[in-house]
């Protein structure tokens, strides 16, 4: 990794070579020096010189919260984290048959699925360039298997196009780069493009529009062979005799349009979803509990914090055990608060009025998981779909496949619904029962024959629900960035806050380990000059 | 499976259903009915009523030969199996540490990769349409896992883009998108589009514009965090006081047309390369052996053919055993050869001109693939790749990065060349030795720092001079399709020819055992007239 940690004299590095050598100097300068940055972790923190007997309270024992308490005491620090539930992990959690869940509303599921099989409400996979993730992953031992997030062959599903009919990704995705590439290659002959292309590269444009687009040799996207190379067949190539493969007919591009595929083409080419993604083997849950192996010494469980006052002398931060109802205050030099900020919001502090209003001002996304057990496999047997998501416009958002024990036989679970923004609130309204039934209802558009016929049991997750987060993650923009981020990640005293809402990579477990080596960081640095 | 075997009767439904309700209707019968096709495997074949104590004679025990063995003892055929190799599998082959290969021309091999690393000089990944291969994997017990087909994080080289320097796929791909969207924009505001669409649909077409090619709200492609989203940041997003992320430049339009990326965005939504893609767990041979268990019982190895000739009462094969030199002649009613055509073609036959024209008439491509063992996975550790394939217009074609045992720690073999072509040719022509170095010195473009300092041992296959196949895959073209395909396939009285060479699947498994499946329910059917 050592080539991408040095951005700003590699910056002035091709910023010298660019005057010296011109643009193609400086590509090939980039390259010696390893491209694009692709992560701000740079190997654990160093926190040396750490004064003896030094402790620190860790408030919640969450990704960021455990990753605080591991580095801390790595350093020397007396450490020792609270935590509201009785189990370590916070949203990294994965729910298996035998776990039981009680939402707010009080609405209790008892999950059944095989052994085995598996939802995860919270994170689901991981980006190949969350570093910081990866690397505690392999250094606490968690076995990571390929999470199939793109798949060609997974349906798009818009109720305002194709008669509510949904399509094979790959073809919707052919036939609107197809089309795309049809029309610009007429606005080259008809001289009506507007570009700096030299006459040579316009040649090239059109060779490209033809090799990308899958034109014929007239420079349009018709039906044939060529074409349903990309799109399917309506009759695939065979063997022997009547193995001669038949082209399928084209879908009218003004349907294409309508079901706005191009919004999925982007999704996948989204630095975020971009492959290879990665999930653990056997449910996110392992990365919790891999972690949770490494401070589980230092947590209190069941603990209901309810203020947390700092003074010159250090934190006081008072809690109740959720489960005898005794109320304590433990005392600490410093603290690191993991805490939500839909909860953090909740509890009484000394902190200044700007930090508190910061912790007030950023609002937190709903979001509903549901999982389906199917009797079998059907998307895989049936249907050759292995991983991936279909998606659709209904509340539902899409359903999604799963990427563990490939061609098993047995039930498996599947993602019958990922909902956000309206979809999200009112699948969050309903009974877990209802959702279900909600969920049967609108995943059946893609596999009609089997969805309601294979059912075995659900469960269902909705954020906004969640006792000890009250929302999914924190929704930054770009206003609430410029007036309160600054003051909430800033070191107060011997308070510092750390989680996904104290990063630029919200919702990602990559943003709470970042934030949390910045502030241990930062907190240290204060603990030295004290 | 049973919705996608219908495809004349659908057809007809589906037409009436147009005459009716429209296009509409159309669709959402499509989707009642299962879609597109997907396959042309119907399951096993079903040969039942043979004859009793009639036999056949299988020669080949690569997987058109296994399967036609293995289903036609199912079916009461007395078969065996003639292969002149000592190993079954065929072209189904993987090289480990330990093996022993000599080429044509007398070079030898000895492998010394590490325990569990392999090259598959032949077939390496599955996609999920061959369902004729993933039936029998299961059936057979191959455990299967996925194959990283496509890569946005991995490279692409041309030499006359950028300087020679490679880039990140993604960031290339981003370019193009976004390019080609701005310039539709700019033609639909200059009515320079020609196209049918309705005012709506053209409002709807800038949105998808927009959200495809992330164009800004002047629908341009701009330097912003909008474009870095997909082509990657300067700065990625972070944790803490200095997450901000900083936006990447754009490439000049004319160096991303230079880089031919276009040709790799259609290569990944080709048909055979959509995802989702697999492969055995433990190297492709892993079928081949799997294959062999159900049929080892019998196969005749080392037996070399010289003649086949048939007549009023059967066929009689002419082979020599390669480790005594003994001739034998073996007969009986049948036989299904599937013989490489480019061997067959210099083997002895009483078959008509037609068919021997035929046999004559299709060119075998040629194929170079080298495995790299590597002392670790610096393409994961310092890259971020995680499988797939960096491209280069150089002599090996590509680079290809292992998909079993991510994140392990240890020596791992990528794919140091694909060539085809020209560069086959040239990497055929040399030793084995140069061309490693050939491998190692092209390789290192993408991986300057690590390719040669890394660098264990390695190992390679020629296909044109592989001794039992004298080429790699039958290449059909529409010519010879018209002149010979039929008379290749064709049953001639008591022969039946097999394998990819004999399919509109070529080069492919799939196309071995659909046409292996197709030649044997066509002899099935003679012997039953007979």
């Amino acid at each position: 990794m050592d080539t991408e940690r040095q951005a700003p004299t590699r910056r002035q590095l091709l910023h010298a070579v660019g005057l010296i050598g011109g643009s193609a100097a400086i590509y090939n300068m980039m390259t010696v020096l390893g491209h694009a940055e692709e992560t701000r972790f740079d190997g654990p923190p160093n926190l040396s010189g750490a004064r003896k007997g030094a402790t620190v309270i860790v408030l919640g024992a969450g990704l960021a919260g455990m990753l605080a308490a591991h580095e801390l005491e790595k350093a020397g620090y007396s450490v020792r984290i609270l935590e509201y539930q009785n189990r370590a992990g916070g949203r990294n959690w994965s729910l298996y048959g035998g776990d039981k869940y009680t939402e707010l509303g009080g609405a209790t599921q008892n999950v059944s699925f095989a052994p085995g099989n598996y939802l995860n409400p919270g994170p689901w996979r991981i980006p190949h360039h969350h570093r910081t993730l990866l690397h505690y992953c392999k250094a606490f031992g968690v076995a990571l298997e390929p999470f199939i997030q793109f798949n060609h062959n997974a349906y798009v599903h818009n109720a305002d196009a194709f008669g509510g009919a949904p399509q094979r990704f790959k073809s919707l995705a052919a036939d609107f780069e197809g089309n795309i590439a049809e029309l610009v290659g007429k606005s080259i002959d008809q001289k009506g493009l507007d570009t700096q292309l030299s006459a040579e590269d316009l040649d090239l444009l059109k060779e490209a529009l033809r090799g990308w687009g899958m034109l014929d040799e007239n420079m349009r996207y018709t039906k044939g062979l060529r074409s349903s190379s990309h799109r399917g067949y309506a009759l695939p190539p065979g063997g022997g005799v009547n193995g001669a493969p038949q082209p399928s007919d084209l879908f009218p591009f003004d349907e294409v349009l309508k079901s706005r595929v191009w919004a999925n083409m982007a999704f996948f080419m989204n630095d975020e979803f971009q492959t290879t993604m990665f999930q653990p083997v056997g449910g996110m849950g392992m990365i919790g509990k891999a972690f949770a192996k490494q401070v589980g010494h230092m947590v209190t469980f069941n603990a209901k914090v309810s203020k947390i006052f700092q003074d010159k002398k250090g934190v006081a931060v008072t809690y109740t055990d959720t489960a005898t109802g005794a109320t304590t205050t433990a005392k600490a030099d410093y603290c690191v608060c993991t805490i939500p900020l839909a909860v953090l919001s909740q509890i009484e502090t000394n902190l200044s009025d700007a930090k508190q209003a910061a912790i007030q001002a950023v609002p937190y996304s709903n979001s509903v998981k549901i999982g389906l057990e199917m009797r079998r496999r059907f998307w895989e047997e049936d249907y050759a779909i292995y991983g991936g998501h279909s998606f659709t416009s209904q509340e539902i958002g899409l359903i999604s496949y799963p990427n563990n024990n490939f061609f098993q036989d047995g039930p498996a679970v599947l993602l019958g619904a990922f909902a956000s923004g309206m979809g999200g609130y009112r699948l969050a309204g309903m009974t877990p029962q209802e959702r279900i039934e909600a969920a049967l209802e609108q995943g059946s558009v893609f596999h009609p024959d089997s969805y309601r016929k294979e059912f075995v049991s659900g469960a269902s997750v909705a954020w906004n629900r969640v006792p000890w987060t009250l929302g999914c993650c924190a929704r930054w923009n770009e206003e609430t960035r410029k007036e309160h981020y600054q003051t909430l990640v800033a070191v107060e005293d011997r308070i510092v806050l750390a989680g996904e809402h104290a990063s630029y990579v919200g919702c990602w477990m990559e943003g709470a380990l970042l934030s949390s080596i910045d502030a241990i960081t930062r907190l240290h640095k204060r603990a030295l000059e004290a």
